[in-house]
């Protein structure tokens, strides 16, 4: 699907053109935290409408045939062959803060199974991509074929997650057996620390609470790179929820066993 | 000090020549961490080092009489009126994650007291500085004046720390007190975070266990934005161990008396 690979520059172009003004502005951050979610802060920012805005666009105008599921607004035809998973911005915290590791989410899932995906950062000017056979990466530094690093043990791995107050219960206790096994553990990263599994600078990452649109765009890159992505039980991350990435198949399975080992 | 000012950038630039080579490969990873420091992980790199050479060779070829500080090959002369205070690599592990949120600190003491610095970061090519007057920008987005922005009020504040396992016994307490009452709390930056509180985009940060060199380049950047840096109670955070860095100078006195109110 070349074409579609295409269109993945096309739309991060147009979302980056329409979040990189709003980036270190002062804004005004709306709420819209939920009675009963237990998340006290939950921006929306206008960059984030407008991206995602400027992406639905797109997709009318060049596949009016395509579903799309978007964390803005919503749904459409998503019984459609080819269904668009978008989060304009993944790490909506980070980006408040001003710290560049944020970026838009593209995912497709094809039949139901995320075929193709990107990571774009539009500060930095990277963008990390795959199709599930191969992963692919541009930026300052060049492009570059992404492939996920060897490590088949958890004390040899490095870990992210973005903080361990994501966790709650028992999945708090699962998630500190494997933090207290890993050589490094480290906090705040959203999905740029999924991309740095594909690139092979971080072995582990270990979230709960996501959304579909938080992880689709990332499995088809991480499995292009050489890595796996499931739930905490083996199953399909393609929905969310409790999600595990490894750059190394053998870490992975341990990594399932750990959290399993109540 | 305009000289001195721009031999800060003449600094960074050797600094970012000798490091970026080695970001993002792989590389070998040197454990030196000491029995009973409690930290497990503390590596330091070949880009580390030669980054440290470079900037030591550039202070004794234009400044021979200054003195220096340095993370890597210790100290000489410092009991010079000028004192450079350098950590090539501040977040070594955001360094090995491939994350681009480390820095090259560069800090100037004058007569004992920190009068300039800048954190350079070569992978987004951003530069913050400051002479504790005024403080500056340079990236991919142009130049700006750097400000730190009104927040008198914990409930409204952006806090950044780069761990809470940083803090032990008491301290946590205290550091939890804090992060209970803010707007938004968010892990994982080391240097960056605190140059966000000088460009107006975080409130405060709250650390323990810092280094000389983990923050003398970034007092005179805050200060010169309008914020504020001291240790947990209120005196000079040049010789590093814990560190709060508030944007508002309110919200510092009332986060002092938070930390403080065991």
């Amino acid at each position: 699907m070349p074409d579609l690979i295409a269109f993945l520059d096309q739309l991060a172009d147009a979302a980056g053109k329409a979040i990189l003004p709003h980036f270190r502005t002062p804004m005004a951050v709306e709420d819209k935290t939920e009675a009963g979610t237990g998340r006290r802060f939950d921006p929306v920012t206008i960059a984030d409408r407008a991206a995602e805005t400027a992406m639905r666009s797109l997709i009318g105008l060049h596949h009016p045939a395509h579903g799309i599921l978007g964390e803005e607004f919503g749904s459409e035809r998503t019984d459609a062959e080819h269904v668009w998973v978008l989060d304009p911005i993944d790490g909506t915290r980070a980006f408040i803060s001003g710290v560049p590791v944020w970026g838009t989410l593209i995912g497709l899932k094809t039949n139901g199974v995320p075929s193709l995906g990107m990571m774009a950062q539009p500060f930095t000017g990277e963008r990390y991509a795959g199709d599930t056979r191969q992963a692919w990466y541009r930026g300052p530094d060049g492009e570059k074929t992404l492939k996920s690093r060897a490590c088949a043990d958890l004390a040899d791995a490095v870990l992210f997650t973005t903080t361990p107050a994501l966790f709650e219960g028992p999945d708090q206790d699962a998630y500190r057996r494997v933090e207290a096994r890993v050589r490094l553990a480290r906090y705040g990263c959203d999905c740029y620390a999924y991309c740095m599994v594909a690139a092979g600078h971080v072995d582990l990452v270990v979230e709960a609470g996501l959304q579909a649109y938080d992880i689709v765009a990332l499995i088809p890159v991480i499995e292009g790179a050489g890595g796996v992505v499931t739930n905490w039980t083996g199953g399909s991350a393609a929905d969310g929820g409790k999600v595990v990435a490894s750059g190394d198949p053998r870490l992975h399975e341990k990594t399932l066993r750990l959290l399993a080992s109540a």
